[in-house]
């Protein structure tokens, strides 16, 4: 069902200030390999996403990156006032891409960290791209003892904005609860885990290794919530109620504590539908008008196993 | 001996990211009284220190506005070029003091956050201000369920860099672990509770309240460590090791785990004294060169009482 997956890209650094993902990639590139020496299978490429955010330690300079991959973004004009990070897209864009080509890299993995208490999130702009859901699957079963989800952001290709969706498959790997501008040993050796998995999978994917179908959780993204706030300042007036606080992916009913506003009072969620919360309290978010994202869950059915076209060779991982 | 505090200021947003406090100004600023409605024996100053850098919900836009206080940064040169928060400093500076004069208000009480886990801790410039230690003795008592602490930088007061060194009595009120940019309810409703605790005391102590003396446990900082970096990029190369993160306040011996490398590898404690971490892992001193800061605990003995010269109508608080 697929080709191999000869060429991956991991990436960090496409917010400056998350630091895991900045501190893992030049790990990763201390020890990588030169050319000749590499698997003949695979050939990875580490990039530093946004180096001058990165510097300054900042989620970006001038606009945030990861919203510049659309094909609009990446296709406009371009003149001295392009902001840094639209210039930096299209630079990014060449060398992961052309999104949407058939010279694009076969897998992006973009690493991310989040001030919310997501475990270890796959985000990922479909829902039946076997590679990722398996990948997936696999991050699951060898790391038990963090959770493990996927979540679904339902845009068309053209419309999706974040590097990711440069590859031919790709997905960021959210890491969380840490601070922006801190690393935390524990979620950088989660995430340091989390990429050798990843890579392991790709290295028995293309060695003809046939990974068994099933069903899996997949969270999709329904709607966004923003803070309440002023009408006149725009300011918000109220902080996530402490009930919902580190709660991400826990049922979330109608009526249930959603705000606490400054002055004390608790605001409820008014929505008809139980829905998963997360992305609860992100510090990125504040700007964009997300106090925090609803999902719905559902399980995907369906026997659909994954090998490259090598399974001559292959033995069966469950 | 004392008189009476009867010029109080409340400030936050000294650091335009530290939410916690930006939003209890904010708030309090909503309901603060006329000033012919206040209270005779007191009035309050509710102070947003930096709004320019809360604007831009940013730790500072030029300078660190709180290391900005010292006698030779507000009597220094002013020119086109000057920082905004050096300019800034001075206005505060004529707002709340003269630092050092007799027009200085009689106590700031200025609130800040921390990613550090640390509870609540006041943060002043004395040992022996008997005003600070009988507050912090309240708020111990007053908030049984969150750790309460009380650290001490000796510094001559001309040296002391930070706001509330310009009063005549003065603290910061630390709260963490908090992300910068980030506001959590039961942080801000810690703050909100610990700053009235504050003002209770005050006006207490005002009206001839005898406030018995005893032993109080503070934290005296002795020196800051670093992280390892790079000796060529001074690029940070290790985090917090996972067995020190978070455990503020808990004896650090010689040879205890102090960082973990990025590529897995556990480095100790060299001290030879046994001292206690504080603002481990804090957000902004990456900048400043601090992983973690350490201390000497003593007690203070004495049994000094706090009392206001109105003690005709006193009632005796243990």
């Amino acid at each position: 069902m697929c080709t191999l997956l000869s060429r991956v890209a991991v990436c960090g650094g496409t917010h400056g200030n998350e630091l895991s993902g900045v501190y893992l990639v030049r790990e990763l590139q201390k020890t990588e390999k030169p050319l000749e020496e590499e698997d003949e299978l695979v050939s990875v490429l580490v990039v530093l996403s946004n180096p001058r955010a990165v510097q300054q330690c900042r989620r970006y300079t001038e606009t945030d990156l990861n919203r510049c991959f659309t094909h609009a973004t990446l296709n406009g004009p371009e003149s001295d006032k392009t902001p840094y990070e639209i210039t930096r897209s299209r630079e990014l864009n060449s060398l992961l891409g052309p999104k949407g080509s058939p010279e694009a890299v076969d897998l992006i993995c973009d690493l991310h960290n989040t001030t919310a208490n997501m475990g270890l999130c796959l985000i990922a702009y479909s829902d039946h791209d076997w590679i990722c859901l398996h990948i997936f699957r696999y991050l699951q079963r060898q790391m038990p003892d963090i959770p493990v989800r996927y979540i679904h952001f339902d845009f068309p290709p053209k419309e999706a904005y974040s590097l990711e969706s440069v590859g031919k498959h790709g997905f960021a790997i959210e890491i969380g609860p840490q601070p922006h501008g801190v690393v935390r040993s524990n979620i950088y050796t989660t995430m340091k885990a989390g990429v050798q998995h990843v890579m392991d999978w790709v290295r028995f994917f293309n060695s003809g290794t046939i990974f068994e179908g099933g069903s899996v959780e997949v969270y999709t993204m329904v709607k966004n919530i923003d803070y309440p706030r002023d009408s006149e300042t725009h300011s918000i007036t109220a902080a996530i109620h402490p009930q919902l606080q580190d709660q991400d992916f826990c049922l979330l009913h109608p009526n249930d504590p959603l705000f606490q506003t400054f002055s004390g009072e608790t605001l409820r969620y008014k929505g008809k539908e139980p829905l998963y919360p997360f992305f609860i309290n992100e510090c990125a978010y504040y700007e964009k008008g997300i106090a925090l994202s609803l999902a719905r869950r559902k399980f995907t059915n369906g026997e659909c196993r994954a090998h490259s076209p090598w399974f001559h060779n292959s033995k069966v991982i469950q």
